[in-house]
C-alpha cells in the first residue's frame, strides 16, 4: 500500500529509550518485557534496517560468533529469517533441525543444548513444541537463548516484528484498536502480539469461534468477540491468524467453508473496514481460507513488509542479547 | 583423456563478444539466448575457471549478496554446484528445499518466492517439476531468477556447461556432429543442449527408441534416429542421458537389458566410434546401463570435466545476472 | 570436576614431537599412527583450543578451502563438530548427507566422491556404514580424506579427543588403567580408543557381556573382563559406551534392566571407584541405562569436556591434512 511514513513516535518513550541500557542475554517472551525494553528493540531494529538496503548487506558485530538454529518443529520461514539475520551480522550459523523424540523430551533438549554449548555456541535460537522450553534452556546453559516459538506460549520475535510494522506505518501503537482473528487458543503469535501491543498502548480484541478461544481469557488484557462483523468496522489493524490444520483436533468448527464464511477476511468484509486499516498475517497464508487472495495482495496488506521487518527485528535481537552477554562476562 | 587444448575459437564470435553487453537479470532457458549471449557466458566462465585453481578459491564480486537454492525436486549435484559457485564469489547461500505440495503449486511457489524476496534475497536458483516455473517467478519477483531445471523444459546451466566442455576441447562447436542418446522426451538436458549446440553451429541428432522421442520433434532443429549403431560412427560428441527410472511410466521399453543392448554405450560400440569422440553424461551415471563403466572412466570420457566446468559456468551466470540487476537499478 | 591441570607430559615425547614433521594427507584410523604422530596431533590441538576461547572465534588457515561433510549415516554431533571446526578455520563447508543406497554402494560412494572432487573439494569428511570406506576413498581421489566413522572399524577423531581429554587432565596416559565398557563388538569408538590409548602407554580393558565382545579379541592389545565390578576399583579412566539399540540384533542380553544392573555406571558402583576416576562417554547418553544421570552430571564426569575438546582436535586434524596436501603438491 502507498502511504506516508509518519515518524511521530511518542517522544517520551524515545527519550527514555536513550537512557535505557539493555541487559537481557535471553529473549524468552514479551510478557516479561517492559514497554521501554520493547521500544529499545524496535529502535535498534530501525538502525539495522539500513544494513539490508545496502548493496553489501553485511555488518560485522557478530563476526566469529556461532548461532545455532535448534528447531524441534518444522519451519522454513522463521529459520531462514534467523539464518539471514545472523549472516548479515557476520555470525556463523549451524542448522540443527530435528523432531522432538517421543520420550524424555526435556532431557534430550537439555543434553542437546549442553552439547552445542560445549562446542562453543554463543546463541541458541530454539523452537520446541513444549511450552517453556526456551526458559528451561536459559536456566541450564550459559549461551544466549532466543525463543523462536514454544508450544502455545510465545513467539516473541513475531510479536516484535508485528509491532515494528505497525509503528513504522502508524507512527505509534498508542490508542490503536487491533483485532487478532482466528485460532487464538493454539497461537503463540496471538500471545506475543497481545503482550507487545497492549504494553505499547493498543487495545487488542481476540476474535474467533468460542472453541478456538483461550481458556481463562478473562485474565488476559484483551477484549473478546465471537463475531468478526461486529469488530471489522472499528479496528485500525487486523491480524489474520493462519488456520493450522496440523494442530486442530476435535473438530473445533463444523467445516472450513463455515469458518471462512464467519471469520475469513473477504473483499466483501473489507468494504466495511476503515480505509487505512492494516491487514497483517504471520504467514504462510492459506489463500481463500482465512483471507482472500485479493485482500492478501491488496493495498491494505502489509504481509510482505512483515517479512522484511522480521529480518531487521531479528538482527536487533541477536545483536542485543550478544551485547548483554559480553557485558556480563567482562 | 590426454589431449591438446585447442584455443582456435571462432574469432568472429569472440570479437562480437568483446563489444557485447550482457543485459539479462534472469537465465530461464537457452532457447531465448543468441549465439553471442551464449558465447559471452562461456568467455566469462573461462575467466572464473582460474579462481577455482587458486589456493584460496575466493573472489569478492557477490559479497553481501544472498543466493537462495529453491529446490522443489531432489538434487545434490546441481544444488551443491550452485552453492559452491555462490560461495566462491563470496555470496551467502540459503538452502530451501521442499517437495512441491500437491495443491495450488503455482501459488505456493509464488508466495514462497515473494517471502524470500521480502527477506532481501538477491538471486533465486529454482528447480521445479512444473515447466515454466522459473519464467513464472521471473515475472512476479524483483530478484534475479536462474532456472536450475523446470519440468521437461530446460536446464540451461547444464546446456552451458556441456557446450563449454566441448568448446574447451574441440576449440569450437561449428560443424561438429553431436548425438544425444536416451530418454529425450523427459530430458530438459536434451532440450537445453539442443538450443546451445545448434546456436553455436553444431548438428544435433536425437537418438532413442520412438517411445522416448519428443512429440513434434520435426519442429525442432535436430535430426532423429532410432538406431545408435547407425549414428555412432559419424559423431564427434556423444551425450548419454541418464535413464530416469523415477520418471518413466507406461513401460517405454520392454526391459532394461533390451534398452542397454540397443542404446547403451558399450566398449564394443565404442570401437566403431571416432578415436577422438567426446563421451559426455550429465550424471549421476547408472553404470552398466546407459553406459559401461569402462567407457565412463575411459580415455574419451569428459564426464568429470563437465562437473568441474559446471562450477565455472555457474559462477559466470551468477556474476552476470547480478551485474545486470545492478545496472538496471542505478 | 574441580582439578589441577598437570602439565607434566612425557618430555621425551614432546621433544620428539618438535622435530617431527606431519606427512599424512588422510586420517583413516589410529591403528596406522605412531605414538609420535598421535602426540603431534594432540599438541597441535592444544594450540587451536585457544582460538575457541577468543571473542572472535576465527583463524584464517583454511580460507578458500572447501570441506565436504559426506555422511551416509545419521549424525548431528560429529557432523556439527566438523562443520564448526572447519568454520573456525575459515573454510567453507558443504553438507552432503544421504543414506547409502542398497545396491552398488562402493560405486555410488566413489562416483559421489569423484564428483565432489571435480567440484574442487579439498577435504572429504566421510562417515559410512561399510568398514574401510574412507580408505577406499583415499585411494581413489586426490582430496584429503578424514574418517568420521566407518562400519565397526574406526572413528579416529573420537579416539583422539578421548586421549586429548585424558592427557589434558592426567598429564599423560603412560601407565594409566582404562576400562571401556559396553557393546565393544559394534563400537568403532572402542577400537580407535584402544589404538590411541595403548600407543600412548595406557593399559586398556574391554568390559562387557561375552555376546558383545569382539571376535578374536585375544589378538588385540587389551585385557578382557565380563564383570564391571571386578574392574571398577582399579581403573583411572572409565569410558561408558552407548547402547546402540539400532545396531543390536539377536538379543545380545536378556533385558535392558539386566544390562544396566551388571554394566551400568551407577552411583552405587561409583562409590568403589578411585576418587579421581575420569568418567567418559562418547554421547549421546542413554541416561539411566548405561550411566545414571547423577554420574553423567557428577564431579568425575568429563563428558562435556570431551565435546569441547573434540572441536580443537578436529581443527588440528583439518589443519594438518591440509598442510600435508599443500606440501605434497608444491
Amino acid at each position: 500500500m502507498k502511504r506516508k511514513v509518519q515518524i511521530t513516535t511518542t517522544m517520551a518513550l524515545k527519550r527514555k529509550s536513550k537512557q535505557f541500557k539493555w541487559q537481557r542475554k535471553h529473549l524468552l517472551g514479551l510478557r516479561d518485557l517492559s514497554a521501554e525494553e520493547i521500544t529499545y528493540i524496535l529502535d535498534t531494529a530501525t538502525g539495522f534496517e539500513q544494513v539490508s538496503r545496502r548493496s553489501v548487506k553485511k555488518a560485522p558485530p557478530l563476526r566469529g560468533k556461532v548461532v545455532v538454529n535448534l528447531f524441534f518443529e518444522d519451519s522454513t520461514r522463521t529459520r531462514n529469517s534467523f539464518a539471514l539475520a545472523a549472516n548479515r551480522l557476520s555470525a556463523d550459523i549451524i542448522e540443527f533441525t530435528k523432531k522432538a523424540s517421543s520420550v524424555s523430551k526435556g532431557e534430550t533438549l537439555l543434553d542437546t543444548a549442553r552439547n552445542l554449548e560445549a562446542m562453543g555456541i554463543d546463541i541458541v535460537v530454539v523452537r520446541h513444541n513444549a511450552g517453556g522450553a526456551s526458559r528451561f534452556l536459559s536456566r541450564n546453559i550459559k549461551a544466549c537463548v532466543i525463543n523462536a516459538g514454544d508450544g502455545f506460549c510465545e513467539h516473541p520475535t513475531q510479536g516484535l516484528l508485528d509491532v515494528y510494522t505497525i509503528r513504522k506505518i502508524k507512527g505509534s501503537l498508542d490508542g490503536l484498536k487491533i483485532a487478532i482473528v482466528g485460532d487464538i487458543a493454539h497461537s503463540r503469535v496471538a500471545r506475543s502480539d497481545m503482550w507487545a501491543m497492549t504494553k505499547l498502548g493498543a487495545e487488542v480484541t481476540f476474535v474467533g469461534p468460542p472453541t478456538l478461544m483461550p481458556a481463562q481469557a478473562n485474565l488476559l488484557p484483551v477484549k473478546m468477540s465471537y463475531c468478526l462483523d461486529e469488530v471489522i468496522e472499528k479496528v485500525d489493524v487486523i491480524n489474520m491468524l493462519r488456520i493450522q490444520f496440523e494442530r486442530l483436533g476435535g473438530n473445533p468448527f463444523p467445516s472450513i467453508r463455515e469458518y471462512s464464511h464467519y471469520f475469513g477476511l473477504t473483499v466483501e468484509r473489507m468494504k466495511r473496514a476503515k480505509s487505512d486499516i492494516l491487514v497483517m498475517h504471520p504467514g504462510p497464508i492459506n489463500r481463500g481460507l482465512e483471507i482472500e487472495s485479493e485482500v492478501a495482495d491488496g493495498r491494505n496488506s502489509v504481509i510482505l513488509e512483515q517479512v522484511t521487518n522480521g529480518l531487521a527485528v531479528r538482527m536487533a535481537v541477536l545483536f542485543l542479547v550478544n551485547q548483554a552477554a559480553a557485558q556480563q562476562k567482562g
